[in-house]
């Protein structure tokens, strides 16, 4: 990506101290959202990065990923999957787990959605320890299919969230601090 | 709309039975999301609808209504504002309430992103009820932006939602029956 739409992407984000707890500095994207041509950006970049790569399908997190994954879809002429928590969606789902600083947490896909053999994106608005897109990862492998890359729009690399994603890259068009 | 596209947007959307409880009949988008002609075609039709009207901004309600919120908002090169649940969102909010059949639920607004006098548009997968489209519009209203029209791609009819939206229109791509 050309450095100065990094730096308008990278610049439209907000910085928002202590959420959701104490001592957390919270990236805020819905400022980028509100700049069409930042936001028009950040997907041209994912579009252009992807495009002729045969991407069978996007899959996008609950909830901001589907905003970035849904305009890529359309973008590749291809099929986006929502991945959602527990109970959402209506039909029979496959399930993957990962840890929470206390517990652990779920994501669902639907049964079908994706095909043994199907290369598939991972989409989000961002990583931070990696569990959820982890998760994503695990749910692919379930079903057969390869994941290409994670792309996020931002990475907080003190966080380390690269390593749980084992052999498969990750794309982020910027990089935080967490704190 | 071409009654072609329009027939096969509605097509290619699944119906679930009992869910998300007996004797309900939901429509689930997800298989219009693996389609990617149809999800551009519902696309397309928006896009052709809503451009130069002056719309200012698309809000898009948590989470089925940032899948067409914000291509929308690419589309018309307006902003994205998400309308989200409670403790989401990580700035100052405005909220506003709705009734479900026991008790009530809450949709959430950054402070700031819609500015008195901006003309909004409201997305949403689908209208049953009307509960959460009609939040939408009081939040608008606690600003003082106009309400343009409402804009889904399922409107259950015999439910009564357009009802619940006062004096602002209601455009929906297809009609669905809810049981």
């Amino acid at each position: 990506m050309l450095e100065e739409r990094r730096r308008h992407i990278s610049e439209s984000i907000r910085q928002v101290p202590d959420f959701p707890k104490k001592g957390i500095l919270f990236h805020d994207v819905t400022t980028l959202l509100l700049d069409p041509k930042a936001f028009q950006y950040s997907i041209d970049d994912l579009a252009e990065r992807y495009k002729g790569k045969g991407i069978d399908a996007i899959a996008g997190f609950e909830a901001r990923g589907f905003i970035w994954g849904a305009p890529l879809a359309l973008a590749l002429h291809c099929g986006f999957v929502p991945l959602r928590k527990p109970g959402k969606l209506p039909g029979e789902t496959i399930r993957a787990s990962y840890s929470l600083e206390y517990g652990e947490d779920v994501i669902e896909m639907h049964v079908g959605a994706v095909q043994a053999g199907q290369r598939v994106l991972l989409v989000d608005d961002l990583i931070a320890t990696g569990g959820t897109m982890g998760a994503g990862i695990k749910l692919m492998q379930k079903v057969g299919a390869e994941v290409v890359e994670c792309a996020v729009v931002i990475e907080m690399p003190d966080l380390g969230g690269r390593k749980k994603l084992g052999d498969v890259p990750l794309y982020a068009q910027v990089q935080k601090d967490g704190e």
